[in-house]
């Protein structure tokens, strides 16, 4: 496993198969990720829907596998939006609920994702985990400055390479270029339109090109041949996602499952209609009458209140129909294996495409 | 030259090099098509906008190189649009003429893009040219019979593995993976939205697993990293637009070039707001006040009419604002450096990339 064509991630984080779980909050687990991380790759846990006591907790149980491991936070400014946003956002979702036989002047206050604070800095200076990621930027520099402090090693994902240029200066150890086939949240914290964000094969090289720090690929690689591509493109590692859902180890539920395993490359799209925020999902009944952007959607993460009864009512009926169906543009291409062994087969397979590679 | 990792379209074209350079009606040469094609590449010629006379003499100065090149067309089904839809398009636009104190009411007609139809194909039958490429699917079965029937291999672009498998199934030699990266008109004729357009990164890869014809890979390619890379998702050869736009033999203006030289990752979108069909351009004013997407663009290629007085006007005056700047997510990876110089270099480079790689 010592022939990777470029070793700077792999130095860096101390790991030994430059592939990163990604993050997926509620849908990843601790099991998954300290599979990934027993072989030797990175193993990731999304914490924002976690109180701190829950992260302490989680973390215990990734220290105890003795390797690596990732904790990834969510850095947005929490904004409340006003009554009127909330009026034209229950307007859109009325019919939706009267299709559910659902009150939608009668839904609880549900958990939001919630940014990383002074509290959850706290908790993380005292777990001290050997990596944190974070998406939508950074946290303001003092917390930064104390993770670092205590040898955390920083990262953070650019959608282009004006925020990569940004997310350097800023002290990040290695940048995540996400091209726009990444399933879930678009990590956008300068840009503000999907229309000009750039697919991976464009961006990776670009980004590779204005940063000096290591860059990670991200979006759309869910097999050996997006591996050992994305090294010729520049990057010295790669995050993947959606693949790691079909794991038995993920927490995905088995409608979702069969979602993604009947997932085709064009069976997903950008939406903000699950959390304010663009995100790609797989198209299902919900989006196509709805979105799958619109300016009615309330700033994130407090559209995500509304929509929870909707998707817990899909979901327990057996209908993906407004389900919230993260995915990149390359489910078609994973495999539903364990993770190990799933990442260690992709780390060989990647291996042996390029040996076949010709010499000049 | 001979270690290319597969040779598939190179032994199908009688190439040497797996470089095509891509049709770019009003933009592409005669003289760019011959540099390309004189050193073993792939040059094209776009005929959307030429009499069936022009091809005829375009064709006779692309033969007398003695290699391989390749004549574009446009299938795209002609339907004149309403006085209703044409009234709400001059809504739009009036306000933009008034800047330019143009009258909207005093436009004249313009030459179309035309669809290939049986007079531009009995000039084709006439021509045989080596190679035909389609853009917007195929014409009627019988006209892609005659072209066959004369020895012409057929290519088309295809933006998702449906329209892939269709294009194979109707008889196409090969099929050219159009990423959402692409600059000018995406390809699309089965797809019919821009939200589920996929990356060239998740597209490639899931085209080449759906057909059994040689697949070229295009979209955000334009240096030798991108060549690289896409053989190893499973390319047998790279389309390349943009990077050959900066050329000297290109047919660009010099405002054209200059935006195109001080363009960044992020400085694309689709728009309909020239022909009326999803097209990547760069964003300028117009754009930026009126689009990119709009409902009010009559159908391609009416929706161009009444923008070349724009256009024409824009460019006149030394700005870009209304200028139609077709561009790829890659712009920022070209050089600018003559045809034949560039592709020779990008096809050394490619070889030189794998060479680097390890050994298992």
């Amino acid at each position: 496993m010592s022939q990777w064509p470029n070793r700077r991630l792999l130095d860096l984080l101390h790991i030994d198969i430059p592939i990163i779980q990604a993050p997926m909050a509620g849908s990843d687990s601790v099991a998954l990720a300290r599979a990934v991380s027993s072989v030797g790759a990175l193993g990731s846990l999304g914490c924002a829907l976690l109180t701190p006591e829950k992260v302490r907790e989680s973390a215990h149980a990734l220290r105890d596998g003795a390797r690596p491991f990732n904790l990834n936070f969510f850095c947005h400014t929490l904004s409340t939006p006003g009554a009127a946003a909330i009026e034209k956002w229950k307007d859109i979702l009325r019919p939706h609920y009267e299709r559910w036989s659902l009150d939608i002047d009668a839904v609880p206050e549900a958990r939001l994702r919630m940014p990383f604070d002074e509290a959850i800095c706290s908790a993380v200076e005292e777990i001290a985990p050997p990596i944190v990621s974070f998406h939508f930027g950074l946290p303001d520099a003092p917390l930064v400055d104390r993770l670092k402090k205590r040898g955390i090693k920083i990262l953070s994902s650019a959608t282009s390479v004006r925020e990569a240029k940004y997310l350097e200066s800023r002290g990040c150890d290695a940048i995540i270029a996400q091209g726009v086939e990444a399933g879930g949240h678009r990590g956008m914290f300068m840009e503000s339109t999907i229309a000009t964000q750039t697919g991976l094969f464009a961006l990776l090289p670009q980004v590779a090109d204005a940063v000096s720090v290591p860059v990670i690929a991200a979006g759309g690689i869910a097999d050996a041949r997006g591996v050992a591509a994305a090294f010729l493109l520049g990057a010295s590692a790669v995050q993947i996602g959606t693949a790691y859902l079909r794991c038995p180890e993920a927490n995905t539920s088995p409608l979702y499952r069969a979602a993604l395993a009947q997932a085709a490359d064009n069976s997903t799209a950008l939406t903000n209609m699950f959390s304010g925020r663009p995100a790609r999902a797989i198209m299902n009944r919900y989006l196509e009458e709805s979105g799958p952007m619109s300016d009615a959607a309330p700033p994130f993460p407090h559209a995500a209140t509304l929509i929870a009864p909707l998707r817990s009512a899909s979901e327990k009926s057996g209908s993906p129909d407004y389900m919230q169906l993260w995915s990149g543009q390359a489910a078609a291409l994973a495999k539903s294996m364990p993770a190990a062994d799933f990442t260690r087969e992709l780390a060989a397979e990647a291996l042996r495409l390029w040996s076949e590679r010709p010499r000049a």
